[in-house]
């Protein structure tokens, strides 16, 4: 998802094709594997990680060290642009710059709007700059020129060395505290600058309020709010070097006009001042000569207040030991990739393991040690029973990413997710679950209320350890709320009227699956009433549904279609939130069955569905729309509304066509190397629909407890469930001469039918593909295989 | 105290002179009292304060609600010009404008620079109006003009009649709830504008960012941060209303040019929004027809968070019983005004009882229902033992305003006052006592440490229940750093250089002062080398003494007096602190006897003295520096630097020039009416002056525990101290006939000596003054009769 203008197009990507056979070589790390135990403890996945995936073009991923679900994400920013050109930059770096601004602790993973970039630190021998200076006039400021040889990235783990600044940068992460290692040559002085001016997505005035205070005792605090993405955001931090410094100074490059600004000076501020405020501020520390030690900061973040982040920092970084935090984190992210095992050709072992640690970097703990968290209403809550996590990019994410953690991360990581929802609906002074939401506050970013398929998903997977009276509360609310998103005219017309609401169409349809999911959960907790009602609900989608045109389409208040209206139209002002009628008129996830009656049958609905990914679509259709991007004809698998279509071909029994879709998916849109993802990774939706579809189902209908089988890019894929069962995923022949499923079986039996229950997956077991040259149009295609053919108990 | 420029003339005032006859009118009020039962309970304290005292010219009082020493003080505000034109607005009401612009919750009390003005509050009737409109132009905004005939202001109560908004107005107060009661005629359709953009002391961009919320329960909650006198101040506020509003709307006339505001609306944050964040908020209530029943609203305060205004509104104001909570504000303020009962001629009884009620404002309570404050760290911290007060206008009142606290009040509240700086001293990022701070937050006003004289005085007087030896690092630290007004420089060469800091002469003055309290305190302490070390510092002022013109001087590093020099000299660039040479040359209260002598003795002072007195000072001399008011010659009693000296002939042993120059400054300075003071009131100083003086003695050297005898303008004053003694006070006879002591017995016993000591007061006892017509050149005179004639025991 994003928001703003700009096309930036995606650098030559290296795709599949262009890589190495992977069949020879999948076959020789198996064989590998089966002359050991028969345990795939020989596949590293943590080596097979290149978190520089993303960093280029539109992938919007960042290089630097984080753990899992962390609070901090310490990297590298190559620029922070004005807000108008900073798109590329969502993430603070861009494998193609030749310089680096700085080092600083916040980053989104993959976000096509973004913020962030809090507390910017840049390490410099010599001559002490607190500008950073042009990229192009090398020496003019802070920055310095780097080549990617001295680069080095690995989850939990970064480093480089800054040419012009000569200093080698490592960076590692607790937590909740960002480390940062500077090795200066000896007989250099050294210097750092803590510039607190820098944000992601920068506008002037950004910056509301800062300080920066350093104690007597070393430690330095401090805070920033911003208006950002989320205004009003507060930004604590506590930071301290390993060393103390020679000396330091504190700017102010904006002066305050306060009304003492044009008093004269009597007794005022003390002058040689250990601390500042203003909205300009930065820090400049002098160390000396280091004679060859190592410097180390260490950098805490708090959404609290610096009572917090001193807390955290005391907490999670003791001492200044950063080669052990580097171990922990490095120990902590093996633990994590070995939660699956993926035997592939070379390429799409690194894609795969990198897709593992892009959906595990969102979304974020935000809450200090002692519990204390901010809420949707800007206060301070109290956590009892549960952690508290932000950065929710719900619109993308409740798609295949929480299902990929609801599948393989332990359920309390979920309940929490959930339980923190929860709290924010309680806190928000909407009343409503989070929509976008990150540091706790909400940003309103995209449309609908996904929430629901997350809480609905988990829920009738069976995970509990959160109040789930209360969460239907919450989800109730959400989808009752009049003022948001013209629910008031939703409720009472069914539909969104676009000449009240802006991109009705998109909202009509999201709106309805998400009030499907509430009566999944309703029904499954017995409230009846309530289940019925957003049942009728959920069927909102057939009133925009044009059954002259076959798409979905914006209807006026009076009931009339808006025109005029041309399918291939996207963009602001559509009928339809990032996409065109191409593009959304899929989305009735809760009921293909219906859509493809809708659409004239099974005939119509394929030949449509080929339409879609064979149009002929000019260069710069979508120039006006930065998130339109992956595209394959009208379909457009850089952005989110796409991400389940390949797979309706199952509906209509044609199971073949989606994998061949598929296959011409996953060439196309992912790659290894800093320009593998085509479009923005999402915090982690980009990723997560990889996974999935390489093991070969994928979550079509969150709070549905299905998998639609697609097929798959692994030889084999052993997820180790989190109650300690096994599931394994094998393929054979894996090659790209054999991209369709000749048969399945699931646990030695053939499997008849497109999908699978989530309860075959969580029992364990073994899921084989036969793989084969050429399509089998058997295979699976009866009504009966379909994925809407469920019984009532399982799906209504 | 003040800072800026500007030159705004006092109305005329009525002055005693003018005033009825007092003899009589006192002498049949004691008549009454001795026809009873002896006891003074007949005096009406309460009646006898009129709030609107100050509110003209350059008094900067406010006529609004407020209880003793509480954190809100709800008051109209007439206007809220921008700070280049808003010293006359320092406290929001200047008594002869036309109209008033609302009612916000909190004011400073007669100080020169200002500050606060929060959360204004409009009720008006027919039409809505959210802009305040010109005063010039009545009806173009939410202004309403008023008449004073409407008003009425008792100490905690305050109402008016809007004309043009047509409602009544009550206004009342707990220490951290303000109460608003509006009674529209029946008919009309009531609205209520809230405006968070109003402030004191206004400049553009003052708000940095601003939220409010309204809750589903009614409660309306909400925040602004502004950089104002003390940068970065957070105020929070919990609001209800009696009857819920029919309906609400939130503005922003400054929206935020976010990012998200260059995208076009999705979903995005809901159309009737329940809250709004942004640096120009208003929101406005609509409650149709009232039918003639009141609407109260309640505004509880918090430095803290919502949670604790939220608090702080339920733990003080239940429920909406306006008629209630005013009651309780009398009853305290009638309590409070019963400690000192005053028999005096009318207009002086009424300017003595609004000179209590004046002192009795600040400090102010900073600290939350819970026991949570803000600190000058801008942290929050927990309150543990004690109530943490603020609003320490220290280079003001640490001369009489203290000291009469310390005599008159429960020493819990000194103690409380004493901890909440060491508290404060321990979380400024700068480790040094308050100097002028306001809700924790430090502003760095005036000049000076006296924080010091505050918390010695009271160690001296025997107030304990405060850490005393963290007292005395506190002051320790507090007096040697070195980065504070140059103490670098003054601790290594024993005075401030002009060349390396403005108004030197002024600093070293008054830090040798105040080094003389932490001697004595220390000695006291049994701290000897410290003691000794300050001491010695204490004598610095000889260093800036210039033997050939008889003047402070300020030096330069060479150790040259700065020239030119002109002792008519004031202002910014002069060497001295809103003063002259005349003014600030009689600064040595800790020795003043060594002062004589450096001036040649008793008759070259006196002279001297004489001359500052009688100088002929041209109209507007003091254009240019606005805190220099209340000019007799050179003597500007409406600044502190000159309170302490018409005592100063007791010292040269001609105590009926005292009396005679205390007559002309009280006949002359002191009046009742809108302008009945020359000079800001500065938090309670200007009135503490007066009441001592009007008990016949004055606490010239805080920290010595000696009263300095002047003359009586009270028949009788029964001082209740907070032991359970009495301390009497009788003069007679007492009228303008008799303006010179004959005798003076203490307990009966005639006294010698023109001071008394602390002990002799908290003993209980009377003091009795024979008055007469001509001064008494015999009583007091010799050199064991001056107040510096003490036992090396008492004052050393």
């Amino acid at each position: 998802m994003g928001i703003i203008h700009s096309s930036r197009q995606p650098a030559a990507r290296r795709t599949w094709r262009q890589s190495p056979p992977w069949r020879r070589l999948a076959l020789a790390s198996l064989l590998g594997l089966l002359a050991g135990t028969g345990q795939a403890a020989a596949i590293d996945g943590y080596a097979a990680v290149d978190p520089f995936i993303g960093t280029a073009g539109n992938g919007h991923t960042f290089p630097g060290a984080t753990l899992p679900f962390g609070m901090v994400q310490v990297s590298p920013d190559t620029d922070t642009p004005d807000f108008k050109h900073a798109y590329a930059w969502a993430a603070g770096y861009q494998y193609h710059d030749p310089t680096i601004k700085g080092f600083s602790q916040t980053h989104f993973s993959g976000a096509g709007h973004s913020d962030l970039g809090d507390v910017l630190l840049m390490p410099m021998a010599g001559q002490l700059r607190t500008e950073p200076g042009r990229a192009d006039q090398p020496g003019s400021g802070y920055r310095s020129r780097f080549s990617h040889a001295s680069e080095q990235a690995r989850p939990g783990y970064y480093a480089v060395s800054l040419d012009d600044n000569r200093v080698r940068v490592e960076l590692t992460a607790t937590s909740r505290v960002a480390l940062q290692r500077y090795s200066f040559a000896n007989g250099q002085t050294a210097h750092v600058v803590l510039d607190l001016r820098s944000s992601i997505y920068d506008y002037p005035g950004k910056t509301l309020w800062s300080w920066i205070h350093i104690r007597p005792d070393g430690l330095i605090t401090g805070y920033r709010q911003t208006r950002g993405w989320a205004p009003g955001r507060q930004l604590y931090f506590a930071l301290r070097f390993s060393r103390p410094p020679t000396g330091h100074q504190l700017l102010d490059t904006e002066p305050t006009p306060v009304y003492r600004g044009f008093a004269p000076p009597a007794a005022h501020e003390p002058a040689a001042r250990p601390a500042i405020q203003g909205r300009a501020l930065e820090a400049a520390f002098d160390f000396g000569d280091l004679k060859g030690q190592a410097l180390v900061v260490e950098v805490a973040i708090s959404d609290v207040d610096e009572a917090g982040a001193i807390a955290n920092l005391h907490a999670e970084a003791p001492d200044f030991d950063f080669d052990r935090i580097r171990r922990q984190a490095e120990q902590t992210w093996r633990h994590q990739l070995a939660r699956v095992e993926i035997q592939a050709a070379p390429a799409m072992q690194r894609s795969l393991y990198t897709a593992i640690y892009h959906a595990l970097i969102a979304p974020n703990l935000a809450m200090d040690v002692d519990g204390r968290y901010r809420g949707p209403d800007n206060q301070v809550h109290q956590a009892r029973d549960f952690s508290f996590y932000s950065t929710f990019s719900l619109w993308d994410t409740y798609r295949a990413e929480h299902p990929l953690l609801t599948l393989l991360q332990p359920p309390q990581l979920t309940a929490d997710i959930i339980h923190s929802m929860i709290a924010s609906q309680q806190a928000s002074p909407y009343g409503i679950l989070p929509v976008w939401s990150y540091a706790g506050l909400e940003n309103w970013c995209m449309i609908g209320y996904h929430a629901l398929p997350v809480i609905a998903d988990a829920w009738m997977k069976g995970i509990r350890g959160f109040p789930a009276g209360q969460a239907l509360q919450a989800m109730e609310a959400s989808a009752e709320d009049p003022a948001y998103g013209d629910l008031k005219d939703y409720m009472k017309v069914g539909y969104v009227p676009i000449d009240h609401e802006p991109e009705a169409a998109s909202k009509t349809v999201e709106y309805a699956y998400d009030d499907w999911t509430l009566a999944r959960m309703a029904e499954a907790m017995g409230h009846r009433d309530l289940a019925r009602r957003f049942q009728t609900r959920a069927g909102n989608w057939r009133h925009v549904f044009d059954a002259r045109t076959g798409f979905f389409r914006a209807r006026l208040s009076s009931g009339a279609f808006r025109t005029p209206f041309d399918p291939a139209v996207a963009g602001y002002g559509s009928d339809y939130t990032e996409g065109n009628a191409w593009q959304y008129s899929w989305y009735v996830p809760q009921d293909i069955a219906a859509l493809i009656r809708a659409q004239g049958g099974n005939a119509r609905f394929v030949h449509k569905l080929d339409q879609l990914f064979e149009a002929k679509v000019p260069a710069g259709a979508f120039a006006n729309v930065e998130d339109i991007s992956g595209l394959i004809g009208f379909y457009a698998h850089g952005n989110e509304p796409s991400h389940h279509v390949a797979y309706l071909y199952d509906y209509a029994g044609q199971p073949w066509r989606t994998q061949q879709r598929l296959s011409q998916i996953v060439d196309s849109q992912y790659g290894i190397g800093p320009d593998g993802l085509t479009g923005n990774d999402d915090l982690g939706q980009m990723s997560a629909w990889l996974l999935f579809t390489a093991f070969g189902f994928y979550p079509v209908t969150p709070a549905s407890n299905q998998y639609v089988i697609g097929r798959p890019f692994v030889q084999r894929a052993v997820l180790h469930l989190p109650d300690g069962k096994d599931f394994t995923v094998t393929a054979d022949p894996m090659d790209a001469a054999h991209p369709y499923i000749g048969k399945v079986t699931l646990n030695g039996k053939p499997l008849q039918r497109t999908w699978l229950w989530h309860k075959e997956l969580t029992a364990g077991g073994e899921l084989h593909f036969d793989m084969q040259a050429s399509p089998n149009r058997q295979w699976a295609t009866s009504p009966a295989a379909r994925p809407y053919a469920m019984t009532p108990d399982d799906y209504r």
